[in-house]
C-alpha cells in the first residue's frame, strides 16, 4: 500500500533524505524529460546528490535539458523518485526499478501507487506543474535552466496551451516561470514551430490523398509504409500524425488509417463534439475516447477504409 | 496634443460617459475584434450604451465574437474609441474618425496620439491585456463572452503564446480569463489546429518545391500567382505564409519570394539567432528586422531568387 503525500510532505521528504536517482516514463516526452531534469536540478541546488537515470529512448531534440545530469549507474542506496510514470510497464525499457521506487510524483489519474509514497494530482496539466510547486515549496532557488525544464514540460504536455487541460494554474506556473527567466521564444520554436522536412512532405502526401465525405464532413487518409519509406520519414515524424485529417477546415469526423504490415491496420478517429469517435470505434472492436478512438482491423488498409466508412454511416452520418 | 492616460484613469473616463462606438483597425486580427467585442460588451454591462463599428474587412471566423454588437451607423454624439489601432492610416476603410477618436487603447509603441485621450503599453504582448485590465479597474463583472473575447485577442496575437512578446503578464492574464470561464480549447482548435485545404495544399506546393543551400541552412520557397490560382487560394491562406521556409527543420535563413505581377516580386526573409535578415534586405534596398525582413524587386520570380541568394552569399554565408 502506497502512502499519499502532498506538495508540502513531498518538499519535506525531499528536504530530509540524500542520494537521488530520478527518473522517468518509456518513450519520454517533453514532460518526461522537463520534470527529471528540474527535480534533480532543484535537489543539486540544495546540496543534494542526484542524477537522472539515462532513459535509453530520449530523442535527441531533449538531450540539451539533461546536459550533465544523466547517468547509467543506479548509485548505492539511491533514493528512487520517479516522475510522469503511471505504471511499472512503463519504466525504461532494461531498467529494474520494481519495488525499489520510494516516491513517485505524477500527473496521471491512473498512476498505480507502486511506489512507497506518492504525489498524484490529477487534474495538472502537466507533471511540471506539481514539480514547479514541489520545489517552490522547498524554497529552493530556480535557475533560468530549472525554469526551462518545467516550461518544456507545461508547453509540450499542453500543445502550447492549446489542449483541454489547461487551467488557470497551468497559466499561473508559465507566468512564474518567465519570472524566473524563463526564455521561451526558442523553446517553442524548436518545439512547435518546426518541423523536418520529412514531416513536411508527409503532410504534403496526405493532402494530396485525403478523401472527403459527406461535404468535407469525413475526411480519411492512409498511411502506408511504402509512402514512409519512400519519404524517409521515421516513427518522430509519424508523432501525432493521427489528428492531421482532423485539422482540416470543416472536417468533424477525421479517419488515419495506418497499415501495420500486410494484414493488419491501426484506425484512428477523432471528432467534433457532435459526433463520438468511441462509439464508432466500438462497431470495430476498438475503443477510447469520445473525440479521439481507435481500432485494429484485421485487413489491408482497403478494408479499413470501407470497414470505418461503413461504421461512420451505421452512426448515422450519411455519406 | 493628445492626453496620455493610466488605466485607472482610463476606467474612470469610461465610468464617467456613455453612448460609446468602438473601432478597431483595418484588416482586423484577433486582438482587435477580441478588444473590440470586450469593450463593448464590458460597458454594456456597466449599463452604457456602447455598439462596434462594423469593419468591412473582418473575416467570417471572427463574426461570432461580434454578434448583437456591431453597427453601420455612427451614434448622435456617440464617444468614439479606437482599439489596436497605431493610426489614422489604420482607420477603417470609409470610415470619418478623423479628429473625432476621444480615446484609443492600443498597445503599439508607434501610437500616433491621434485621439483625446491615449492610453498605450507597449510591453503588452495584446491590446488584450489592457483591455482586461482596464475591465478589472471598472470592476465591471467580466462574463464567460468577454473573457473569451479578450482570450481570442490574447492567444491570436502571441501566436498561442508562442511569440517572443509574451511575458508573465500575458500568461496571468490568460489565467484570469480561464478563472472568469472561457472556455479556451474551442477557441484555440478554431485559430491554431485547424487550417484550410487550400492552406494545406500551398504547403504542399511548397514543401515540393523548396531548395537548400549551404546543407540545408537555407531554404527558400516562391510562390506565383499561378500556383495560387490553381489552387485556389485565398489571401487569408496565404496570411503568415512568409514563415513557412524558416519552419523546416534547419533551416536558418528562410526566404519566401512572392510574384507580386508580371514585373515585380517581394522577397521575405526569416532568419535564426546568427543571422540578420534586415542586413541581408538592406542589400536590396529593403530593411525590417534582424530576425525578419523584406524587400520588394522589379523582376521576375528568378531575379528575385538570383538577386537574394547573392545577397545571402555577400553577408558571409557559403552557399
Amino acid at each position: 500500500m502506497t502512502k499519499p503525500l502532498t506538495n508540502k510532505e513531498t518538499a519535506e521528504l525531499l528536504l530530509r533524505r540524500d542520494n537521488y536517482l530520478v527518473f522517468n516514463h518509456r518513450r519520454p516526452d517533453g514532460d518526461a524529460v522537463g520534470c527529471a531534469a528540474a527535480l534533480c536540478r532543484g535537489l543539486r541546488t540544495m546540496g543534494k546528490t542526484a542524477w537522472v537515470y539515462r532513459n535509453p529512448q530520449t530523442t535527441p531534440r531533449y538531450l540539451p535539458y539533461l546536459e550533465g545530469l544523466e547517468t547509467d549507474a543506479v548509485p548505492e542506496g539511491a533514493c528512487i523518485i520517479s516522475v510522469d510514470t503511471a505504471t511499472p510497464g512503463l519504466f525504461p525499457l532494461d531498467s529494474d526499478f520494481d519495488g525499489k521506487v520510494v516516491l513517485s510524483i505524477d500527473h496521471h489519474m491512473s498512476n498505480e501507487g507502486y511506489a512507497e509514497y506518492t504525489n498524484v494530482h490529477p487534474t495538472a496539466a502537466a507533471c511540471g506543474e506539481v514539480i514547479l510547486d514541489i520545489l517552490e515549496q522547498m524554497q529552493v532557488p530556480i535557475s533560468k535552466e530549472t525554469a526551462e525544464a518545467l516550461y518544456l514540460a507545461i508547453s509540450t504536455d499542453t500543445g502550447c496551451f492549446q489542449y483541454s487541460n489547461v487551467t488557470s494554474d497551468t497559466f499561473r506556473a508559465a507566468a512564474r516561470l518567465k519570472e524566473l527567466g524563463a526564455d521561451t521564444f526558442p523553446i517553442n520554436k524548436t518545439m512547435f514551430g518546426t518541423k523536418t522536412i520529412a514531416r513536411l512532405r508527409l503532410e504534403a502526401a496526405l493532402t494530396e490523398s485525403v478523401t472527403f465525405y459527406a461535404g468535407g464532413l469525413v475526411g480519411v487518409c492512409a498511411l502506408t509504409n511504402d509512402m514512409l519509406g519512400a519519404l524517409g520519414a521515421t516513427e518522430d515524424d509519424v508523432d501525432d500524425i493521427s489528428g492531421f485529417p482532423r485539422s482540416m477546415e470543416g472536417v468533424q469526423v477525421g479517419v488515419m488509417i495506418r497499415e501495420l504490415d500486410s494484414t493488419s491496420t491501426k484506425i484512428s478517429l477523432r471528432t467534433g463534439e457532435d459526433y463520438n469517435a468511441s462509439a464508432i470505434c466500438a462497431l470495430l472492436g476498438g475503443g477510447g475516447h469520445r473525440a479521439a478512438a481507435g481500432a485494429t482491423i484485421q485487413g489491408t488498409v482497403e478494408d479499413a477504409k470501407r470497414q470505418i466508412l461503413a461504421a461512420i454511416e451505421s452512426s448515422g452520418v450519411t455519406l
